[in-house]
């Protein structure tokens, strides 16, 4: 399972929320108390064996900030709180805290294919060491007391990001909604609640954050993840036996016009970048997984413009793009 | 002009319909006739420095015949008249006599580029191979006499194959066919009277055949030519100049589509052509513009079918045309 879950798995990714105890919520409003939150964060992780950098989103380039949205490592609302907002990101990108977004503090951790559990316990190392500064505000019955009621308890979120193009083209994700909300789950599309499934992407995550052991969340997050990838490859399969030719021929039409494009909206692009994961999943394309997954982000609308000033100046995002990809394509043949 | 004139003018065409002094028309229904003629054709051609090879359309199998059509060497018609239609081609294939057409002969002399009066040489060396055997149907009031009363005179239709992406795109073939038409010319699509104009292509020749010489008839046809050329050339360069990257865009998204793409129709496979030879033509594209008119007869259906037939049976024509299209575009880059 672990070879192929990573051809349905982009990535796996826990985060938690936590407020010192001895700080009111919402900090936006009190710039002294963020500015608090920010050295007690830094002081936490700083010092440390790993590096990591910080970020004031008031001294961030707008296109530096999406830049990090598109790597998931900040949230759009931490973008918003551009006056007090800041992130402490790990060299490695694995780990990223949010501060003074919805929480004093929101820890993030990811990594690739299925491991939640891999996940959490980054998670929950860089949660001790934080602490270690000054403690959460918890409360015996209810757990981690959070800004926002509806994550309080664990105040854990377990999220997977699945690749799921034939559970779409056969209209199973109606279905597939539907069975996960009865578990206590979700789906959401890529950049999480309210956002559209663009290329293909889901996210699964749990809903509910109080009432669950950590330990129950991952494993009903990982179990519904399992389910998923196992109906995504069936499927899979029979497109494969049912309908080659018009398989192949819709993957290597994405591949030859994202070799040859010279320009391509955000949106296009997500639709052959599917073609392009689902066909470097099945071996049907001369392109490895990283790299598709590398191009999700570094093809993003704020990579594209900021790849733009750095290399031809005046040049569009949708230039830019096709840039990027050809690069890409080219060296990972 | 003459460099210039190849990247508009696909080919220029020379006909001349004969009929053989002591014959009535319309063989077909006088198969001992049909066979004369066809021997007499066959006395005057087949045994002089040239080499000519004889197809009689009964011997040969529909895909074949439907080859030779899309070669543009017989026309449809003859094809329908499977029982006494024959045509011999000289084996560079500049040269085809269709036999037992419409009329006892029909003589084609076809060459690329813009350069009617040397297929016309050619045409009239043939001709007057061929009336050494046994004269021709002529009137000295109304010149030569044939089976339908518009081809009456010289029987002759001089004729370019035009690629008129341009003129098609800024919206101008309508005023083009209007005044091609008042200098008794007429503009139609690729395969002759009530054919589409798939690919852009268009071919410009004479309505009348009465009342004007054959050098008349020629100058007519070369002097429209150079204005459709001059027009569509102009227009080229406007649009490469207003619209660079659209332009640059299109052409090599349906380059990138014809070298990955896995099956195609002929009419998609049209529309992409049509971008294949403005691209090679305007140096925005790494194929040559011969590769690409090769292309415009060998990844025609019957010749996909042929050729899937010999290389991988089994397997339908719009896989085929993409095999072929395929060769074609990674030996000619």
């Amino acid at each position: 399972m672990s070879d192929t879950a990573v051809n349905v798995v982009v990535s796996s990714r826990v985060r938690l929320a936590r407020n010192y105890f001895d700080l009111p919520f919402l900090n936006w409003e009190r710039p002294e108390n963020a500015r608090l939150c920010v050295e007690r964060a830094q002081a936490a992780l700083c010092g440390g064996d790993e590096s990591y950098d910080l970020y004031l989103m008031r001294d961030l380039p707008d296109v530096e900030r999406l830049k990090l949205v598109e790597k998931h490592l900040i949230s759009r609302d931490l973008v918003e709180r551009a006056d007090t907002g800041a992130a402490l990101i790990r060299h490695d990108r694995r780990v990223s805290v949010m501060i003074n977004e919805e929480d004093h503090l929101r820890i993030q951790a990811i990594g690739s294919g299925l491991d939640l559990e891999a996940a959490a316990n980054v998670a929950f190392g860089v949660e001790g060491r934080l602490e270690a500064v000054c403690t959460f505000s918890f409360d015996p019955q209810l757990g981690y007391l959070t800004s926002c009621p509806t994550n309080t308890g664990t105040g854990m979120r377990a999220s997977l990001m699945l690749h799921l193009p034939m559970l779409t083209r056969y209209k199973q994700m109606g279905n597939v909604n539907q069975s996960v909300a009865k578990l206590g789950l979700t789906t959401r599309g890529i950049y999480g609640e309210g956002s559209e499934a663009l290329g293909d992407l889901y996210q699964v995550s749990n809903q509910v954050t109080l009432g669950r052991t950590e330990e129950e969340i991952i494993e009903a997050v990982t179990a519904v993840g399992r389910q998923l990838i196992d109906m995504e490859l069936s499927l899979r399969a029979r497109c494969l036996k049912e309908q080659p030719l018009d398989l192949r021929d819709a993957l290597m039409r994405s591949y030859g016009l994202l070799r040859y494009a010279l320009q391509m909206d955000e949106k296009e692009f997500m639709l052959h970048w599917s073609h392009l994961r689902l066909g470097a999943a099945m071996g049907l394309l001369p392109v490895s997984l990283n790299a598709v997954d590398d191009l999700l982000t570094v093809a993003q609308d704020a990579h594209a413009r900021r790849y733009a000033q750095e290399t031809s100046p005046g040049e569009e995002a949708d230039a830019a793009r096709c840039d990027i990809i050809r690069k890409t394509l080219e060296t990972n043949v």
